[in-house]
């Protein structure tokens, strides 16, 4: 061992010791002749000493910014003025006695204190100076953490973690697949998997009861900032359970979680039907740590002499409204920029009213009449100083439209959070949807969802008004995880397929593998998957998920730092029977 | 919940409860009128009662092999003498009152007790049958459990998991790379790791201080029984340490796992250096379960009139022995199918002398001297019974043809194992060896593999004598890891490049992130990756590492359940920008 104790954890019980201590010069001080040498590692930090009467004072004084050395000395107290009660290795100091110098240091391309400033493409490409960053070093060590913790509370539910395979074979359903180009197996390509769906039902269908892994999976999508080419997914699996024993499992598993961050969150989690959450939030994923909330206003509108809302009722639409809280401050201007942002939702226009000392105030106040104007006032608790948003429109666009508005009166109004973790289930999504281009029939999800038992019945009159045992989990107004029960039979399973027009042979190349073990005796099961990127980035309050993963890639899909993807040489080519076409 | 019980846990603790259980028929016997029907999960069987009377009587009747189902009922002791005391549920019955066909099942391809006599294939086509046999279940549990017991022994080190990319750049280095063609960026390609190396050295150089990972390897090679084209390594790195530092580590690693299956093995493990251990056993993984040894004879031989081995030991070469306890019994037809083993090793020939009821006998033994007779009887302790073989070579080819003997001779002659678990440290691998291809040095293992500080003056002069700090983890003659300290300066790493021939640009292309990253203050590191997969197929005890995973491929890198690897559509090839061709 090159040291005796890492920079951390030194202090007043060492004083007197001679110790090794090795790590990066973190930074240096010349106090009055007397050279202060702040050695760094992930631990923490040590200050060292070379007073000038010191053979190694020439030393230190050539010594530069992140060289790596190995200092050995003696532990002794900092003189009461400089000692440091805030850090934990603050109250002593190293009396250097030898320094080694490990490794030289070119100058660093930016400093090592937070990285206001650096372009993120050179954070990328000198990761590995990013990632001596303590914020970032934090995150990656809290991110190791709590998989354990997850690890240890799954084990002790009976779960295994199963690793099931990388090289895996294409669907066309979904996102795009990432493809391996098989060699033994010309013209053949594996897939890597979008998620370990199949796998993880054909193991319960194997009899192994609990399963979890935490996986890695792939999508070949346009990048976003929040998505990643390859990301990590806590997915699990239960054998005989129904959707409330996986909700309490999931459930324990924050607690588990969040506590080891200190914060207690209570459970059960509340939950609410899908239907219900795109009513009062025009959102399946909803930030409630903020209660605005939508409401109905069709039924006072329901005479209501402005034609905009009469006609909309008429041919079957809805009108609903969101208040503002303090809205009223919100200028002609800032009004204009609401109006916009509801028309890139679909939204033909927006209704607003300002209540102001008492008054309404609305370009489109005439409209409304004075019974409309108190009924609103009462179905809004309208106050002095908030406002007023209106839209009257087909359900499914009202809903996007003031979910949309929801979103953005919350980051303008910074209303008070009513609690800092709002999870949420949203249960019973619709099984089917029409598919824009096909006009057929496709799942919502997950083509292995189970409708709710009691609307199977619904599946050959009304499919699109099946509600499924599709769940997804939301946090802050984040998409955390979603999962369902699955079929179990490969009848029901083979009917569902019939209604969005595969025929057997179809269902038999491309999920031929779960529908064979459905003939052998398979059980009910259901499971999740849970963002495991997106969960870190949230509880280290960071926007950006490359915050919260070692090696990210860029959104073009690049490391900047070993250069992938690159081109291959032709030797590699031919053994793979490719060729690269424009 | 389906069921308020697993199958494995009710015992006479649960006398008169009324319990659910859920699980899969296991097997049914009518004695004289009543049912009984095992019902079986992964915990256990538990044994249900139907009697004639009972209206469940017809229901049970009809019930198949594998079919799920929920049976509720009260918990009775069973009658004295179907108590089964080996059983944890063998004290109690179930006497069924209600029984819930969950979903039934075809008639199995083959039966779940030990498939002996079961096609492989056929085991790996219906895998999920295969995973219900208890064995296997039991194989894929314990690999789970003891990658927790891998995880908390080293979050109890300080280590941290940190999960390195899976879509990386292609090296043209050592094996094959699985590539991945990139849409975004046409005609360019990730590859799959071979392993997390490059980014587990870099991870060093962030300052992560001690990292590992259950990390998974792709390399696209011929496959054979202990190779898959998807593996699992338990892959560390330490910074600030060194050879001796890694091995306690890794040793108190394999103390926790082999504690947990109630193994207790002793540390530090033997050590050996790689020069020592090929001449002694002939191999750099020998199996030191038995002590056989090679014994070196060219001092007793060195006057011979042998002209086979006079010729040998003039010319540069050795006469080497090994000698097979009871070996005598060897007929003249073993004895010529030991000789065609060495042959196929590159061996010309073997010399074979048994002693028997105090005489030697050998078709050689004219040649051999009674001096030499007496001699190499004393070298090798030889008893009546025993055999002796000599082989006269080159060093490296009497190692070679030695070592496979040694292998068969253990086969054959079964000694006594002197202990179960036989770990062993080969050090100091040579750091380069000439490639046979194109002539140039290469390295032995890892092309970051530091040489030994005392030999980097051989560099220049005598290249292929540099001993490296390269060591080899070897359990019971498996190659179980493989790891060594790696050049932390780019001026070292640079030097040894230059000697594989390698100049600055290829250098660049190549390596670029990591000698970038050297350029900016590396500590000094060292780490291995040890083979999971052949850990813990020697552990379950099996020869074939498809017994521990899940979900394995054939020879041809195909998985029998899903077909994969398949076709791709042309949509899927044109977006990729890529052609098949001849």
């Amino acid at each position: 061992m090159l040291r005796t104790h890492t920079c951390g954890e030194l202090n007043k019980g060492n004083l007197g010791q001679t110790v090794t201590l090795a790590g990066w010069m973190d930074a240096k001080r010349n106090h009055g002749g007397v050279i202060f040498l702040n050695l760094r590692d992930i631990y923490g930090v040590t200050q060292m000493v070379v007073k000038p009467e010191s053979p190694l004072f020439k030393v230190a004084e050539e010594l530069k910014s992140e060289y790596v050395l190995q200092i050995t000395g003696k532990v002794t107290p900092r003189p009461g003025a400089n000692a440091n009660a805030n850090m934990p290795t603050g109250e002593i100091e190293v009396e250097a006695e030898e320094i080694k110098v490990l490794n030289v240091s070119l100058p660093l391309p930016f400093g090592l204190s937070e990285h206001a400033g650096v372009l993120e493409e050179t954070r990328l490409k000198y990761r590995f100076l990013d990632l001596r960053m303590p914020r970032m070093a934090k995150n990656l060590v809290l991110r190791s953490r709590l998989s354990q913790v997850v690890r240890n509370y799954l084990y002790g539910l009976n779960f295994n973690e199963v690793e099931t395979p990388m090289l895996t074979r294409s669907t066309p359903e979904g996102a795009r697949d990432f493809v391996v180009p098989s060699r033994n197996n010309p013209g053949e390509f594996y897939a890597l998997p979008q998620s370990p769906q199949q796998f993880k039902q054909v193991l319960m269908m194997s009899g192994m009861d609990r399963y979890f892994q935490l996986a890695r999976n792939f999508r070949d999508e346009e990048l976003r900032s929040d998505r990643q080419p390859e990301h990590t997914q806590i997915d699990l699996e239960m054998s005989f359970v129904d959707e409330q024993d996986i909700a309490r499992v999931v459930e324990g598993m924050m607690k588990a979680v969040f506590a080891h961050v200190g914060a207690e969150i209570s459970s059960p989690f509340p939950e609410m039907e899908y239907s219900d959450v795109m009513l009062r939030y025009g959102s399946d994923k909803p930030d409630l740590r903020y209660s605005l909330e939508i409401k109905d206003c069709s039924e006072i509108f329901k005479n209501s002499g402005f034609k905009v809302f009469s006609e909309t009722l008429s041919t079957g639409g809805v009108v609903r409204a969101i208040k503002g809280e303090k809205g009223a401050a919100f200028s002609r201007g800032d009004m204009d920029k609401l109006t916009e942002l509801v028309k890139k939702h679909g939204a033909k226009g927006l209704v607003w009213l300002r209540f102001k000392e008492g008054k309404w105030e609305s370009p489109t106040l005439k409209f409304i009449g004075e019974t409309e104007q108190t009924a609103l006032k009462g179905l809004l608790s309208v106050n002095d100083g908030d406002a007023v948003f209106i839209a009257a429109d087909k359900a499914p666009a009202a809903a996007a439209c003031l979910g949309a508005l929801r979103n953005e009166l919350i980051t303008r109004l910074k209303p008070e959070p009513v609690k800092k973790w709002a999870f949420l289930w949203v249960r019973h999504f619709p099984l089917l949807e029409k598919d824009a281009e096909t006009g057929n029939w496709t799942f919502t999800h997950n083509p292995f969802t189970a409708p709710l038992p009691e609307e199977e019945g619904k599946l050959d009159t009304d499919p699109g008004n099946v509600r499924s045992c599709q769940y997804d989990l939301v946090l802050n107004g984040v998409e955390l995880g979603s999962g369902s029960v699955r079929n179990h039979t490969r009848a029901l399973q083979e009917r569902i397929f019939a209604l969005m027009g595969y025929d057997k042979e179809q269902v038999q190349s491309r999920f031929g593998m779960i529908v064979n073990a459905m003939d052998y005796g398979a059980p009910p099961h259901g499971g999740i998957g849970i963002g495991y990127d997106r969960l870190i980035g949230i509880i280290c309050g960071t926007d950006s998920i490359r915050d919260v993963i070692a090696f990210p890639k860029t959104t073009s899909g690049a490391c900047l730092m070993s250069d992938a993807p690159a081109k291959l040489d032709e030797k590699q080519l031919k053994e793979l029977h490719l060729k690269i076409t424009e």
